[in-house]
């Protein structure tokens, strides 16, 4: 193909892209230092229309540093429609950190299988992704860096951070090589990049791109929903049964909760003290009283410490990223409380049961589910995962009750009642994402909800064994 | 009104807020240390719906300190049906800086100024603001303090700055009369808040709140209007007639365009390792060549530093918040170079052609983009402003031309053919626009685009002019 043909069709295919707003495209490039990536971008985005492609290539900021690892690049995802372009990127805090022995090995492995958990989703959502390893030779190299420090005009590219990596041109390489073993998949190919001029480099670059642009790959949806299938690694749930126990009266109720309230109060200062970020989930039935629920705790909380998520529809800005964005956006910096009102686990459920995600998407996303977790647990969050449960009767009676109460009539809505109708299908879907998704740091805590009163002390007193728990741990 | 009813009327009135979501609402408290200001907002905040309610008391992170000092304030201003509750927010910044003499008096003008501005636009766009200054008698305070201290459980809320404000009562209560005066408008209202138990404060607090969710002042629109009806400061527009000049042949367009794109990437270099924050906005006739000016702009520059952002119509998530908003998220970092494809310009020239803004709206916008602008001076971000202009003939040819090309077909849409039938109301609108927006720091610069090259390389000068006027500036 001839340069400028391959040029406009590049440009015909961005164009398309753009227009379609069905996939983004990530192009990734990382490999050996003085392997001249930025001119290899800059010439490239000169092929590109600048208004649909952005460029990542900066070190994390305090709000990042704040935040599960992950988070830095959720928020740099590109919406769909859009190119983005990482210089590293995820791949080069990996291999430096290796290579500098930064990361163990066994971090290191650990790393490499969260890329491809991450690359897996991306791809199930539509975005496409295409890795170049930026190759030179070590003679080469040191030629190179050499010919840069002697060209008064460039001689600022070279810093002691390319005369170290320079050094340490074996490991590198042979990290690399790992790395890409190990993270090669059919949705995220690499492709070696040998070091030539830029404009010879060029035409190899767009066509790579034209080419998963023009013929994406297969979605990586089977493989993920085997993966999800596998057994959870904690089976037996605990359930905290408030309807057997004996009715508290309201003296010894009040008592008791605010004995709690103080507790979460002290607990909470000590999370901040130390900096732990807290994600609370909340999901029940309708009418299992979360809204009660999260008032006790907030009651205990200072205001400036947390807050509430309620998760709704998506709006048009969430709906053009990976479904799990929206959530990722919202988590705490370290020393914060987030608390979702409903949760990631719409997907699951009614997501599910009312159509809105399809049954390879639903499926899925246990998996993605259980990463997301993960990265939170890794970065030391605590998680507390809570299911409000009541029975069909229970709810009914509830129901009625607030549609003969003015200012509790708002609480009841038309979606209500039809939820209502699926009852059968959606106990279906609970008890499935009780079974997928009940795992070390993320168990679920089932609350029986028929006694108000017991529903809201189980509730605090789970939050607050939970913390605890997280607390008991070494500074 | 008993304490219950009050309760429920302000649970009620902000169920509606949220229902509407025609009006967000800002409570803002600050003034004297030692006040429970952090009490009385966890106390109310259990009066209200969490769901629908923010709370922000956080000093500021590095990317808030890289970009112009508003920005931390815009991008936290609360959704319509939302209630955003700040502790001191802008107010502690200015009555703090004052105290401790960081702030001159003229620069605590100019932040007094610069806050009316702001919560005037806010209002204008529907959010209600309403602020609190929290007293408290020099003597009283001390023994606050004290008592505070003694007791284990509260100690830890006093720190050495709360000793320093208190050191400081008697400015801290002659600089908040200034800060009062001088902020206190109709739609913005100050409320004294003597010290008391929170108890005690909090109906008044609420009754307060209450007041404006359920009868909101009227909107600042006319007086903001009025102001912005006033002459800028330099009426004269600097135009480059490229027409005028002879034709330039292939060869001597491409040495001038290597010549002004190398003297570019050296500004850019320049910019970027002191530090310089660039915004650049493109404004112009459709098929004036934004496009191609924007492609010779970045051809010289690191795809690591600029950004292109396209301004089309704005999301769900951008409709819900005041319309500067959308411009305020994507500032640049200091250092980094963005460039608007069209702009927030669209508020008096599309937005008020095709009665998408109202004339009331696009009236005041005059002044709010003054103020907006103002904003990225004081920082000292570098503001180009540059409008490429054809004239009416030009125009079919090019719309003809590009109808004819199968790969520029994409850039010609039922919406340019629309345009140009209002081809005399946007001459009108860019007039008033010149007229009223022309200012020092924010001048106009007009490229007469009929030739290319010549346009193109003006855009190239031009911009390279405002660089070097800026890094000529003492380091």
């Amino acid at each position: 193909m001839q340069t400028d043909t391959l040029r406009y069709r590049l440009m015909d295919a961005q164009l398309a892209l753009a227009r379609d707003r069905e996939r983004a495209v990530i192009l990734l490039l990382t490999g050996h230092a003085a392997t001249h990536k930025g001119q290899v971008v800059n010439r490239l985005n000169h092929w590109l229309e600048n208004r649909y492609t952005e460029v990542h290539a900066l070190g994390p900021s305090s709000e990042e540093q704040l935040r599960p690892y992950w988070w830095r690049y959720w928020r740099r995802i590109p919406d769909r429609g859009r190119i983005g372009i990482f210089i590293h990127g995820w791949y080069g805090d990996a291999l430096f950190a290796r290579a500098e022995r930064r990361l163990s090995p066994g971090a290191f492995r650990d790393r490499l299988e969260q890329i491809r958990n991450f690359e897996a989703e991306l791809a199930a959502e539509g975005v496409v992704l295409l890795k170049l390893w930026t190759d030179i030779g070590r003679r080469e190299q040191r030629r190179y860096l050499v010919e840069l420090q002697r060209d008064p005009a460039r001689a600022w590219q070279v810093g002691p951070s390319e005369w170290q990596r320079h050094a340490q041109h074996a490991p590198i390489e042979a990290i690399g090589r790992t790395l890409r073993r190990r993270t090669e998949a059919p949705h995220a190919p690499w492709q070696r990049l040998p070091f030539r001029e830029t404009g010879e480099q060029l035409p190899q670059v767009a066509r790579a791109l034209l080419a998963v642009i023009e013929a994406p790959p297969e979605s990586p949806v089977s493989q993920l929903a085997t993966r999800a299938g596998e057994a959870p690694g904690v089976p037996s749930l605990r359930r905290v049964d408030a309807a057997v126990e004996e009715r508290l009266d309201k003296a010894a109720y009040y008592e008791r909760l605010a004995l709690e309230q103080a507790r979460l109060a002290n607990n909470a200062r000590e999370i901040a003290r130390r900096r732990i970020p807290v994600v609370i989930a909340l999901e029940g039935h309708d009418a299992a009283g979360k809204g009660g629920s999260i008032h006790r705790l907030t009651a205990a909380l200072d205001a400036r410490q947390y807050r509430v998520h309620r998760i709704a529809a998506p709006s048009d800005e969430e709906l053009a990223l990976p479904w799990a964005w929206r959530f990722w956006r919202r988590l705490p910096a370290d020393g914060r409380i987030a608390i979702f009102d409903r949760s990631w686990y719409g997907r699951v459920l009614v997501e599910r049961v009312e159509g809105l995600a399809s049954e390879a998407q639903w499926q899925r996303a246990y998996g993605e589910i259980r990463h997301f977790e993960q990265q939170l647990l890794e970065h030391g969050s605590v998680l507390i995962k809570l299911f409000l449960s009541i029975d069909k009767d229970e709810q009914l009676r509830r129901f009625e009750a607030r549609a003969a109460i003015p200012h509790k009539r708002h609480k009841l809505t038309d979606e209500d009642w039809r939820n209502r109708e699926r009852w059968d299908d959606y106990q279906q879907a609970i008890d499935e994402m009780f079974v997928r998704t009940h795992a070390p740091g993320a168990e679920w805590l089932l609350v029986a909800c028929d006694d108000k009163r017991h529903a809201r002390l189980a509730v605090l007193e789970g939050v607050n064994e939970r913390l605890e728990a997280r607390l008991a741990w070494a500074n």
